[in-house]
């Protein structure tokens, strides 16, 4: 597909058997100005990409690239390889693998939640002890649409959390502009199970998951709350919390997260889309009209998120929804939008547009 | 499976291959004290009940029942046929049928929303004319926890609604107990997809339907609503709104609600839990423990709900969970338990408890 | 719901919260002459049953039962609390345990492969060491509609194999009535995923399998090859060999068995059909009409299987198509069906008929 | 994604809505010399695309299509527009629109059934009169492996029907190496919904699909069984005829074909595989490894195919498998790929390779 192709940039994933590691070669594949030269993941070193990710298998520049084994004492080695990392591994090792990375001079993006939130401490209150703290204050926090300048010429860049993603698009706004009240604010959200990751486990087993529906960290017990409060926070310019709710769905690739808060006096739900439509011009935020609401199937491989609005005339509480692709808008094609503007490209620059549908 | 049964009431079903029609056929076939007699459906009326409903292929007592069709002028005659008639006919339809039937001294269980609501204009806003409202007075909304003693010696049955059953069960208790702030109250639900019955749309479409998943009827659209606020204001002793999202999930039972209410000054999650346990004892709807959750996979099948709660410390926020299955708990099983209260039975004579899992 | 079943017979299972454990739960809760008196699981010793198994969670009855730790050595002390015993352990475990049980004089119906095999050289082929070789010569193979004379009476069932039991219900009246050729003979099974049991593993992870379809040991690599044949040759009165191709189906419960086998000349689908009919009469096996196939959809949670014929008549291959839920007639309510006809009841007596529709 | 591509051809499709229509406007959105310049579609006429299709919303040079309602006789008009037009309609009406377009010197690509068949009398037993039986014998098939040279400078291609794909990519090798018998040959494909198209019907319906899984069209009722026949006989060089059952899943996307022949004395697997490596060589579809199976989940969204084979040493019966993904290989991307040999360029020229996974 990409034969007459001249990349300027190459790139390395390391954890690229996961799910998003997986995403990431499905978008750096088809982006014209990315080469992928490098894949690491510890379980399946020495195994051709084509065998490890039968996704890949016959895929020209792809199925015979060999995955490695990386170790951070590799990184000044692998800067003569490539120009960008993505790191696609469990937080801490994470943050281990990007810092030496960074460190070589290489350009990285870090897929886990290593460099997402700006204050140690809460990083640690839910993560546990930050290996390269210092490196915090370094990052840029890699949503595009609400951190389009800090991203300019970045070098360490944290790609945004799923549920974050749904959450701000949605919500960020209407608090910007002052529509909403500042509490309370409820997140409900519902994901597809890929959004779990590859291990298998009990809560993802197939018979467990095909035909239930549940909610799961309710109350205040998911990593991702204090991100979402953080990134609603600069964007009220106020300190703000919410409820939130994520919750389990038998379906692979999906978020929708519909939100709640009170309007303020005198807004209204036209005022909201209004505000999303400001923001989001003719980006890769599709801001829905009255009565239309986003649904995750015409988002699936796309790194396009739909918005929608509403108000609930009688009880005046905004509906706010969102709907992502959790391993496209919520990880990888997000995280290489990240990366193009990081690179001075405009944003879009070979992303998935057109969704897989049905 | 019922040879040796001694049923002591006939019954039968208008509508019934429908999804809530056939369901009934499931829940009655199993219960010792009724027998299923008479079945009518339009389109496949003059088929045996084995051909026209599949899942009664070869079963004694029900393969070879003839659908009959079913018009109100034969309502006398029915009568002498039959001691109990469920009608699960599309809304006026419904209404009509029941009147004739009520009128000729039948037991009647109407599945349809025709006599749910307690208020005329509020039912003619929503679904249009009343065919009878003469009988609105009469009829008894068949909630079995919340109307049991109105239920003993009822004669004119409304089965609730799906998503009405799974917010009642979960919010009730709370407003009974002035646990939680009349305002606001969010109600967030996930639907199953047979809850939008047996005929093909392009929204129930399996290719439209299997990967996707979508708010409806947002902010104050779905003719649920008007029910689910009777009835917790019921509970409340005053009037109370709520704004309610529906949700259509790529499953094919079950409701999932999650709602949020703000926890008076002073409560407790526990007291919650409390407020529920009192109220649903060792019936058929289980509380569930602190830290564990509804997940429709349980209840697969079952007359039984799953309820369970949680506050967000922080928010003051109140997270309220039910699951049921839709057809069951949300339809049928839930009218037979309220015929079973009409009869003198124990609400749970006869129901199916044990969820098909997985 | 059971509250005036007199039941004659105190059961057990050993190994309850695994699929077929818990599907016996439900299948024993409906029977009127059984009654679960002790459930046993490793993992799970020692909590309440509704705790351990989410599906009967408030039962009365059940889900206050304590879940045990069952060693062979408590067989004679077991006896005085229990009649009957189910063994759904691992192979090998399972012959253990059954051994013991059935030494100390209960009635054991093994849900594992340990006495489905009459052949120990062919056992331990596919499975390794037998630890009781002694009693396979004892073991009654439990298939209802083929083994009912010997299962009278009988007090070591080995309870057929899922995919066996589809494959002998659609072929083995043609063998019998020598209507097909012995060679080829393709079958072509389409399974859900709770057949592969709870444990997680990465061929059972959601997002693996909820929308991939694929074959596995193929081309004469599963276990459940050589109880086909052994039970087609008994119908064939000869030895028949067959191609057999599983496949993993993004459904939860449901096999699909497809086969093809050369029509003798001279016969017809008609006389297909008749054979199966006059095999199976009014049991718990439908044979459908011409040009209505089975559908896993009509039979699940039910007992029943449905069974079809056609006869492409350019080529004389039949196309003789079963459907069945792999844990209730593959496996659960199979086994209780065969219980009753080794303690004298009627197969059907109080199996689940009627399927979860939809 | 596209703002630097230089397409060479601009494109019109007819039924831009509909399935196949969706799937070709992301083929050739992706597609670096085509561009798409022409929508029709009779239903959503007046549109614009991003409203009609809400997988483009949002999408520059897509998203404000609008979309036009075809007339044949505009043929001579739309000449001036475009330079290719896919007509993805039902047939007859499809024959007629490509009739005119191929008349007034478009290349036409016809995704219907009307061109496939090479025998008139065939066509019309299937599908009742031909509206332009003289233009069959200019038609090509364009089944790119096996017609490559055929479809260099073709202008009427007939691309093929996704079972056919599915079951040629699987035998026609071994018939053409003479590695297999002819009789019997079975084809027992499994497909997703998607394949039944955009229609709501009751057997598409989503709770009468999402749990159960039946075949239809059984024993030689389905149209593609002669277009199965017409080219796996061209590959024997014989006539062959099969047995061929299609099955419904309860998932989207994706064909898995099992196909079951008699090994001819000598052979072996290791042959099927080389005969097949050496037909496909490096191009679009993959030969899998000894004891690797194809599974349609590694082909979601992709123009590949996977192919693998096995033998049953002791019934001596091939097991031929390939996956493809109904939409992309099994309808637009593998027409794509017929109009870039037409067009002289490489087959894989612009196609999506890497699958969407999960």
């Amino acid at each position: 597909m990409n034969a007459t192709k001249s990349a300027q940039y190459r790139v390395g994933i390391i954890g690229v058997t996961g799910y998003t590691g997986a995403e990431l070669v499905r978008v750096i594949h088809a982006h014209p100005a990315l080469e992928l030269s490098y894949v690491a993941a510890r379980e399946t070193a020495g195994k051709r990409l084509g065998h490890a990710l039968p996704s890949t298998r016959g895929v020209p520049g792809l199925a015979d690239l060999v995955v490695e084994s990386f170790e951070p004492e590799q990184a000044a080695q692998l800067a003569s390889r490539v120009d960008v990392v993505f790191t696609a591994l469990p937080h801490g090792a994470s943050a281990r693998a990007g810092a030496a990375l960074f460190e070589a001079g290489l350009i990285v993006v870090d897929l886990s939640a290593d460099y997402r939130l700006r204050d140690v401490a809460t990083y640690e209150k839910w993560y546990g002890p930050h290996p390269t703290p210092a490196l915090i204050a370094t990052a840029v926090y890699g949503q595009p649409e609400w951190h389009a300048e800090q991203l300019r010429g970045a070098r360490l860049i944290a790609a945004p959390g799923c549920y974050p993603t749904s959450a701000i698009l949605a919500l960020a706004p209407l608090l910007e502009a002052s529509l909403i009240e500042h509490s309370p604010i409820i997140i409900d959200s519902k994901s597809g199970v890929s959004g779990a990751g590859k291990a298998p486990s009990q809560s993802s087993h197939f018979p467990e998951t095909a035909e239930g529906l549940r909610p799961y960290k309710v109350a205040g017990a998911h990593r991702h709350l204090p991100e979402i409060e953080q990134e609603l926070s600069r964007a009220a310019g106020a300190h703000v919390q919410v409820t939130f709710t994520p919750h389990l769905v038998p379906m692979n690739r999906g978020i929708l997260t519909t939100a709640y808060a009170r309007l303020r006096s005198g807004a209204s739900a036209d005022q909201c889309r209004a505000a999303a439509q400001d923001k989001y011009g003719s980006g890769l935020v599709s801001v829905l009209p009255a009565d239309s609401w986003p649904d995750t199937l015409h988002v699936r491989g796309s790194a396009r998120a739909h918005v929608g609005y509403g108000v609930d005339v009688r009880t005046q509480m905004v509906v706010a929804v969102a709907a992502i692709d959790n391993l496209a808008r919520g990880a990888s094609a997000q995280a290489v939008q990240a990366l193009n503007l990081a690179l001075g490209l405009p944003g879009e620059t070979g992303l998935p547009e057109v969704a897989l549908y049905p």
